[in-house]
């Protein structure tokens, strides 16, 4: 195994950081990484918020499904699924230009993502923790409107950054599924809720108190206020972006 | 720069391989390291379809807006936003359990996004190409039926891997956009078409002829076939996603 896959293989999310700032050249060197991700036709469509003002980095603590760390997260990172640069490009060369459809926004958001991942990737490789805030998909109005930002460019993901404590540092990572439950060959295989359930109570550790697990679990990830939230936040989103106007 | 950071910075997309397949264990490699990418609340929200037959090659390198080099591809992993096996194991225990929506939608591709980029890095620290392939979001319901997808699982992204010729591995990377393009501090920044065409005259090379330059993009990326059918299909696939049953 060489040092990236070593890197790739050890990296957890970290939420509690070490009260240093990352330094200047790190930063640039993540944003580099970042920039240099593929991306399709090489158009970067994306666009980052590099969250610096401290009330901005409050209110994301809070709109987040409120999680207190982000505040405390020395570098925070917003990456913009972002077509808003090249559609009015096009608008301004071409007389007739289509408007951006449901497939140039999933496209996007796919670009952004592979950004966030190169950002992560070398932040680990320095030393640097990270933790994915999913939240961002909520309350999409109230992060459109903190950032300014215009119809074709919406949040997809946001990333904070910091120097583990030793504790986190040391903290095991979780477990994942098993490749025979995630890679299938040629055709898509369904998992029954028995086999899952091996799986989870494996990677879980839980032989006895499965059942009562897996419904704290539903309770707090599926049937919870944050969950429905993001779910009416993105078909807002995606209601805005097809709106003709 | 370290070795990681080194390998993110020159990654480019090969789009042409030697015959040499890629050994067994260093394919266990690339999907081991996607399998222990980030994901929300540790869920692996997202499947991998490892495509082996040459058959099912050959039909996706004609959905997937006809392009003959994913038939030759040694390696074809299609990464599949997923949240089937979770929403049946939540029904299984529960008794009233939320239907899947956007939120969870874009939650998991987000998921398969991240996973595929760490099989794009770890790839590439084993001197094996790739390139990802948007195209298959077109034709959703051909490659529903082509994988036998149930109705919460998506295809998201697919990454197309194998050793990359002398020609290739020697072919310039194209210029990325400048930070300053791209990364803005607390609010977003609009770049109008005139800065935006100063900054791709720049990456592109084109002092004189931007015009001409601009307008054949557009048509080949925008008012395009594949573009208007990816709109489609992305349409399709997020009403089917919203559709009560």
């Amino acid at each position: 195994m060489n040092q990236t896959i070593k890197e790739l293989m050890e990296r957890k999310s970290v939420r509690v950081y070490e009260e240093r700032v990352i330094e200047p050249e790190k930063k640039a060197a993540i944003l580099e990484a970042a920039l240099q991700a593929p991306t399709a036709g090489n158009m970067t469509l994306y666009s980052i918020i590099d969250v610096t003002d401290q009330k901005r980095k409050e209110t994301l603590s809070i709109t987040c499904d409120n999680q207190p760390f982000i505040a405390k997260a020395p570098l925070v990172l917003v990456f913009v699924a972002d077509y808003h640069r090249w559609y009015e490009l096009f608008c301004h060369y071409e007389d007739v230009v289509r408007k951006p459809g449901l497939g140039d926004l999933m496209l996007a958001c796919d670009d952004a993502l592979i950004a966030a991942q190169n950002a992560v990737v070398a932040a680990e490789s320095l030393g640097i923790g990270s933790c994915y805030i999913g939240d961002i998909m909520e309350q999409y109005e109230t992060h459109r409107d903190l950032f300014g930002l215009p119809k074709y460019a919406v949040p997809a993901a946001m990333v904070v950054f910091g120097y583990p404590t030793k504790q986190q540092a040391e903290r095991k990572k979780p477990e994942r599924l098993r490749p025979e439950a995630v890679v299938f060959e040629n055709s898509y295989r369904r998992l029954d809720p028995e086999e899952f359930t091996r799986e989870l109570k494996r990677i879980q550790g839980r032989e006895e108190d499965f059942e009562h697990w897996v419904k704290a679990f539903c309770k707090r990830k599926w049937n919870s206020d944050f969950s429905t939230e993001m779910s009416r936040s993105m078909e807002a989103m995606i209601e805005s972006w097809k709106k003709e106007e």
